[in-house]
């Protein structure tokens, strides 16, 4: 039987011996997926499922080679499977004393010493009611397959039991990344690796690492010890650290490209060596974010012989073939603020500081070469006086990737992916490096690599991170893995939900995280008034936050918007039942603080029109039961003193959707003048309160639209 | 203004500027208090709150000695402090470029380089409007004063402000220890660390570690190292790690005591050294748990040099007085098995077992002393061959304390304090070492030198063992450093609340941990619904369990009753609304399931009857509207099949309790047969089901008196 994947069907586990509630829900979504009848059951002896993994290399049992990562990752894989399973498996990667293993594992070669593009990362996974087997040209490949093989299994009945299937999958993009930027506000290293661990589940394999930039430099150079001792504020990573999270993340199949970012945002180099800078007196570490003013030094040789050496030290603690070197936001404030540097400048014929900059990359692709880098940078370093062999990094958009392909560059896509901008998981989803109606030719089409998903840290801390990047960063993970066709949304948010929970369970605090904050900032007065506002809230993008709070590195990020998350489930929710009861109402295009509603309102899976009556009644009966509550925590608790419109609002808005509702239901019309007071209250509930916004507020337009037709 | 510190009131921070909720709310409470007019406000410049600290040595300003202790300390709590007062403190422990420090810490010498029974824990706060002054003879009585003024500290209208008061303090015992057994179940080095910032917060001074047991030997000695590489199973900490742990706990005024258990409960020795064992054959470490049936050997004098070796090398380690050696639940087994030891018994004429382990602890002694340690052990190692400068730990109660102490033996109680019979706060903090009706004559009082908590590990694991320890562990320890007469339960529990998210603060997950695995547990088919049933559920006493559930090594510690929490807030909550509806009602004596209702049922901060009568109307109809999604949730996810019972119970106890509170309300008389059906189903609901209790039984039965009464 043929697995629908792309339909809004879900499948139950039916082959198991006892009923259960499990699905099948994989994310990413793999190439292709068979399924069979009858399911792998693994029954308890004397209380423990015996769950064993065996090896093969080419059809020899058993050839395990030097390096462990293979099986260090299936023992990794069989702790996991112990939760799943109940907590009693018996975890053996040696084989069955006699008699097939449950799983084998076969795998052609280790794969490459230092992964590159072109690794093979495909992977076969049949499960038969006999047994599993995992077959991958390399470890990468069997390593995505034992993800895919975890999120198979589950308990039932007693038994640990995958559903018979044959999965044949290959990711779509070579280039599947994440940005983390760890300047602005510098990430400890157990942060680095529950990070990378969830890079493993969602199957992405680049590790962009934003070492340095205005705010701090974060990498030890032991050539240029000032770049940390000066240029660090005290928080950066050894070599020795360094050198361990890349191990850590080969250990994932995860390559990691570092970013040094020049010729601008460079304020830290130029603190510590002020000779390398254009000049400007530096005394500190800039506590405030923006575009610098200050750039390294392009006319002065000795800048290129520091870099030389910079470049030639990292490249010993990098062995990635691509070396990024930023290049973004270099307006030349700096250079053109220096005599000599226009003086420059002018002998070299050039109009302004972009051919300088221009011709800094010039000078460094040389240097690049020599240490076995290739360039990667952002869409600033496109220049056609580079050769065709760098790589551009959009965060301009598709159409400035789609013109750095014309022009034969390859090219990865970053704007929609920009986590701070704290879009839903449904619009970074239906953002395509490659949309179905790209006009790129072929050839063109396989100059884009793929994509990163971009975490930038003005607005984030060790304890804000997590819940920023995860779970919504899993969604752009299947965009770069899935195949194109994949874009049924409501499907999308239920496996989500479950990917968020194996998030947990890899360590990650995307959920225990905020729930900590907000117990920190709600006390013992009304914590559960908090939770309430916090379930239906979500934080306004960075540029919004930025233009009022004017965040600097004082800022402490402990406030409401740090403690809820962008794209709660509450919306989804919410509009799922407001699409069971008025279903028929669309919103007028362009209307206000709709942006989430083109195309993700959920379709399938509906519930019925009395269940969604029943679910929004409660919830706007617990809006307004919870206004008293939420008014006090508000006045009485400092740092909450900024939600009290909030408070009112939700409170109101509670009020107007039961009113709504009761129109819509009871098919009456509403009174002259309750419409217009509807929207107003509408408009004002729109407003960025405390730098957050409410989710749902296009759930409540809709029903009080309806209300209106009841009224016609 | 004289602060009432053991009634029922609280007094707000009135001196503040602005209204606040916060509330002083000491934990462990303080040996004197005065609160005064005024307050300590640290306006923020600039943005910037400036707490300054400065030091002084008897006098002298700034005068800090070679050991940072005390810096490093101050350093933490303004970290602390930072959040406190909504994250814009400026950290500066070198007190202020001019003028008077916010704080001054006076402090008369360093403190014992190894701390001792007697080193001076005593503080003095001084908080005016001027300033705020912390004098103590030690850095451990300022490191106590410190976590006091940190409880103090509030954020109100943007400033950091601390109310005038003035707390003289010091602890009433001076042994107030926390035990954990590490190896039953191991537990990781961050798990240590975090509690002991845990014990910091509580003013606790001893941390007691269980190192080995019959189940795992975990402290690596290079003298023996098969005690590790056979009989550890892997899971051990090195001597690294081990002085990592001393500094640690030091750094925080606590004293490390290890626990090196002997005779008996040795298994895991004799596995690796089968030489110095009682000759049973033993192949493997224990999986099930329970009393051993092997021994090390008295009667060879080869135990005794191996001990002497082994000892000597931990005391390079141990720095400590005291050198705990266990001998709890030693019958002899092995050694009445073994012909060449009962030989040796009769020649010596021991009547039996006990004497043989007061002969083995009396060769013990020397070697203790040669290493200049003191011997503590449990209970069973009290016996009149043995000097009177060795220490009991009781673990057989109260009774068996005075026993020791009337002999003329110092001790600790431990009895009332293990946390593993999930007995409420409330019960362990009214167990008194030294109650006030004590027979005790004064000299013989000052043998009890206070306390342990005790957790023992059969039925614990890493992911667990903060929601067992906290915060129920906050409430023993204020038994042991607060006056006697501080016995109010209701602000006991008030200041649990707080004090439970104060350890949050320094990173306990006693909250976190079991929401995760409650998330684990329900996946995402009614998440909402485990919530609700764990918020009014209770793991059973140890014994319970283990007879039920015979735990192993094997056992996965992942069901409900690992993830949810002895005397969870449910309980306080709805007693309290109770009392306020039926307070004049009195359960029997010894009814059913009402161990915790003697003495603890709030009496301070009531709710009105109106407040009440909605509050548990709400909750009844909660659990009634719950019971199908609840069903749903039991039947179709396998690991909580066994909670269907309590799903139907609880849907059955919401109606009943509707029922009794609206006899009550309305002083109507229940129907005929009513009571007698509400009876038989409070006492079916009082059995265990799944491994949990109910913790609201007693508030029902309360309210079915109630309406009966109204019914004659």
């Amino acid at each position: 039987m043929q697995w629908r994947f792309f339909g809004s069907v879900v499948l139950a586990c039916v082959g198991a011996a006892a009923a259960s509630a499990q699905q099948i829900a994989l994310m990413p979504m793999p190439a292709s997926a068979k399924r069979a009848d009858g399911s792998l059951t693994v029954t308890p002896v004397h209380g423990l499922s015996h769950f064993t993994v065996a090896f093969a290399r080419n059809g020899a049992p058993g050839a395990l080679t030097a390096d462990t990562r293979l099986l260090d990752a299936a023992h990794r894989m069989l702790v996991r499977l112990d939760r799943t399973c109940g907590g009693d498996v018996l975890r053996s990667v040696n084989g069955p004393a006699s008699g097939r293993a449950t799983l084998t594992i076969e795998v052609a070669r280790e794969g490459e010493a230092v992964q590159s593009l072109d690794e093979d990362e495909s992977y076969k996974l049949d499960v038969t009611p006999a047994g599993a087997q995992l077959t991958a040209a390399t470890d990468v490949g069997a390593m995505h397959g034992m993800e895919t093989l975890l999120q198979l299994a589950s308990h039932v009945g007693g038994a640990c039991v995958l559903p018979a299937i044959t999965i044949d999958d290959a990711p779509r993009f070579r280039w599947r990344g994440f940005m983390l930027d760890v300047s602005r506000h510098f990430e400890p290293l157990p942060v680095i690796k529950r990070t990378l661990d969830g890079m493993a589940v969602a199957k992405l394999n680049v590790f962009h690492w934003h070492l340095s930039d205005d705010q701090g430099f974060r990498a030890e150079s032991r050539r240029f010890p000032r770049l940390t001792s000066v240029g660090s504020g005290g928080l950066f990573y050894t070599q020795e650290q360094m050198r361990d999270i890349v191990a850590y993340a080969r250990a994932r199949g995860i390559r990691v490209v570092p970013e040094f970012d020049m010729p601008g945002h460079s304020t830290s180099w130029i603190l510590a060596y002020p000779e390398i800078g254009s000049g400007e007196d530096i005394r500190a570490l800039p506590t405030t974010f923006g575009i610098p003013v200050a750039e390294l030094d392009p006319p002065r040789e000795s800048t290129y012989k520091f870099l030389d050496g910079f470049i030639g030290e990292m490249s010993g603690i990098f062995p990635d073939a691509y070396f990024h070197i930023g290049g973004d936001e270099t307006p030349g404030t700096g250079w053109m603020a220096n005599s000599r540097i226009r003086a420059f400048m002018q002998r070299r014929g050039f109009a302004g500081p972009p051919e300088l900059q221009a011709y800094f990359n010039q000078r460094l692709l040389p240097i690049l070469e020599r240490h076995g880098k290739r360039m990667i940078g952002w869409d600033e370093i496109l220049n056609p006086a580079l050769p065709k062999d760098i790589v551009i990094q959009s965060w301009r958009g598709e159409e400035s990737l789609a013109a750095g392909a014309r022009q034969g560059y390859e090219g990865i896509l970053s704007a929609p992916y920009y986590l701070d901008a704290q879009k839903s998981s449904a619009q970074m989803f239906l953002a395509d490096p490659l949309p179905a109606d790209t006009k790129l030719d072929a050839g063109q089409q396989t100059l884009v690599l793929g994509g990163e998903v971009c975490m930038w840290a003005e607005q984030l801390d060790p304890e804000t991170v997590d819940s920023r990047v995860w779970p919504r960063t899993l969604a752009v993970a299947e965009r770069f893995w899935s195949p194109q066709s994949n874009r049924d949304l409501p499907y999308l948010y239920q496996r989500l939900r479950r990917a968020s929970l194996e998030l947990e369970d890899v360590g990650l605090l995307h959920i225990s995280g905020p729930q900590q904050l907000r117990r920190n900032l709600a006390g013992t007065l009304h914590p559960e008034a908090l939770e309430l506002l916090a379930s239906v809230t979500e934080p306004v993008s960075f540029s919004d936050r930025e233009e009022e709070q004017h965040t600097d590195a004082y800022n402490s990020l402990d406030r409401l918007v740090d403690a809820v998350v962008a794209d709660p489930p509450s919306r989804q929710a919410m509009a799922g039942d407001v699409d069971a009861v008025a279903g028929d109402v669309r919103l007028p295009a362009g209307g206000k603080d709709s942006p989430d509603t083109s195309g993700d309102v959920p379709e399938g899976f509906p519930p019925t029109r009395g269940e969604a009556i029943a679910d929004l009644e409660e919830r706007f009966f617990a809006w307004q039961r919870n206004a008293p509550a939420l008014l006090q925590l508000a006045r009485e608790t400092p740092r909450l003193n900024d939600i009290e419109p909030l408070a009112v609002e939700l409170g109101e808005l509670g009020a107007v959707g039961a009113q709504a509702l009761t129109f819509v239901d009871t098919r009456t019309a509403p009174p002259p003048g309750w419409a217009e007071r509807a929207d107003a209250l509408l408009t004002r509930s729109a407003h960025n309160t405390a730098l957050v916004r409410f989710t749902f507020l296009p759930s409540i337009e809709k029903l009080v639209l309806a209300a209106e037709a009841r009224g016609r």
